[in-house]
């Protein structure tokens, strides 16, 4: 959580005047955001948020996201629409850094989701994968099976500091993995759509956030992250069990899933969980200068999550 | 900038129930505050700022800052009110921390003030002066000469770390300063009203904000501090003459300085560039966990201005 750039209020002003959005009221740094500073505007118009990239990301995907983010915006789905100047551009510099402005949704983050809202957020889920079926462009993912060989091949001994024995349930959840399907129902997936990720007003969705990891893969692994994200505990020692079957009900009112799905759902949701177990040891392990500022998130909660799911993964569809 | 304390949204919706207010429909922690989290809150009738008060504040002296801040808001100035709930409560507590929603008023903070703007805030630092000499509260400055004296002579040799020779160039400023007169206009003065805790559009204050430094001391040293922060340049290697001559200009608009005011300004901004220079070397010299977070202020550009008025100030006024 930080604002990594500083953005003078005159430099703004003339950033804003690119667009015709009308005049700045008020402009904060909001407390979002790993990759990126995000500010909060207020024009005599309306609200936006302004994001700055940073480092993490890939500036050569940005337009990717970015048309995402449109395509999805203009198919009524509740995604925030980036703002194109008066010369056509959503992707733009600003204080040397690639910015886009970005529509502001109303909403917020729920920390305790109830089964109401899991359930809405199944329902976006498959929304969101049927709208995307006929955008046209495509991303792979990048945290998939080969980043989970070679980061846990790089990470290596390193993850028993984390937890005595985590290397060896790292390695054994490797190899199983070695299974993973290649032919299940695939599109564009969010890939990271946990609460702190989706906008709500009591138990309706009104925003989907951060698409910043979405890619093509399948359909049901984007599920069963919602799973680990939304139908356990967050230390990850138990799941919701009403949270869960809300969750599918949700999913399954739009989408019904296929029977192949729902067997390959216990190797999905591993892999769900093997993938943040990833990338918080490596940024448990490796806090470089800019993540000072951000607070490192604990590995362990989706440790538990990757061995309920290999030992009780079966019986949760 | 930080947000130090998480608040879920369950009880953020729980707080705001409290009030009159209506119902929350969108909540972002704001990068602004080293003292204090502050996040915006959006409900479906206004904007609201909620502070919640981290280290740094000496508890017990909170109701004097709301009191006063309300005391403004009642005069007319352009200074956030703080919300009383449904018992008339304006201090509370949240998440285990002391909480207070504030009124959000619309305005930037500028980076590089125009001579327009300075004359504005002249304007409005006088009329602060003015309305505040009927508030009944009294506080005295923590960061007076006294603080000076102790300060410095606790630091000691560790200010030659920052810059070699400071020990002596603050040793050689604490004793002109014992000169400190005892006798001039005095009321409520701001006490830290820097750039950024101003708002305004265009050439306008909508508002004066962060009133915990707030006390009861000279109004001349409260201009000497706008002098120091508005008609300079940041880095302290001169002063800024179209815009000191407005700062004046806009001040005596409204409230004339005396002639015993106006003798005393270069020992007040002398007074005022060695209060922040030492604030300054303090958190450099001795950042703790909690201020990791904080970018530290260099306060070599303190130094400058300190020696630029022992040497020139006579001739400011």
């Amino acid at each position: 959580m930080a604002v990594y750039t500083v953005v003078p209020s005159e430099a703004l002003d003339d950033f804003i005047k690119s667009y015709d959005v009308g005049t700045v009221r008020s402009f904060k740094g909001i407390a979002e955001g790993v990759s990126n500073s995000n500010f909060m505007i207020e024009t005599n118009q309306a609200h936006f948020i302004l994001t700055l990239y940073e480092h993490r990301i890939n500036f050569a995907e940005l337009p990717f996201f970015i048309s995402l983010m449109e395509y999805l915006a203009d198919a009524h789905l509740p995604v925030p629409r980036p703002i194109r100047d008066r010369h056509g551009e959503a992707l733009k510099m600003l204080e040397g850094r690639h910015a886009c402005l970005i529509e502001f949704l109303p909403g917020v983050s729920v920390s305790h989701p109830t089964v109401d809202q899991t359930q809405a957020v199944g329902r976006a889920l498959a929304n969101l994968h049927l709208a995307a079926q006929s955008f046209p462009q495509k991303r792979s993912n990048s945290l998939g099976p080969d980043w989970w060989r070679q980061i846990s091949a790089q990470l290596e001994s390193e993850l028993d500091s984390i937890a005595p024995g985590l290397q060896k349930t790292v390695a054994a959840a490797v190899a199983r993995l070695d299974q993973w399907p290649d032919d299940l129902p695939k599109g564009i997936i969010h890939a990271d759509l946990f609460p702190d990720n989706v906008l709500m007003i009591d138990s309706k969705v009104t925003g989907l956030i951060d698409f910043y990891f979405a890619c093509t893969d399948y359909f049901i692994y984007d599920l069963a992250v919602l799973h680990a994200a939304w139908a356990f505990l967050p230390d990850g020692s138990a799941p919701l069990s009403g949270h869960q079957e809300a969750l599918f009900a949700g999913y399954q009112s739009v989408r019904p899933l296929s029977n192949a799905e729902k067997q390959a759902f216990p190797l999905m949701a591993q892999g769900a969980a093997l993938r943040f177990l990833l990338s918080r040891a490596q940024d448990w392990l490796a806090p470089h200068a800019d993540n000072a500022l951000v607070q490192r998130k604990d590995p362990l909660p989706f440790v538990r999550r990757l061995n309920h799911y290999a030992s009780h993964g079966a019986a949760l569809v």
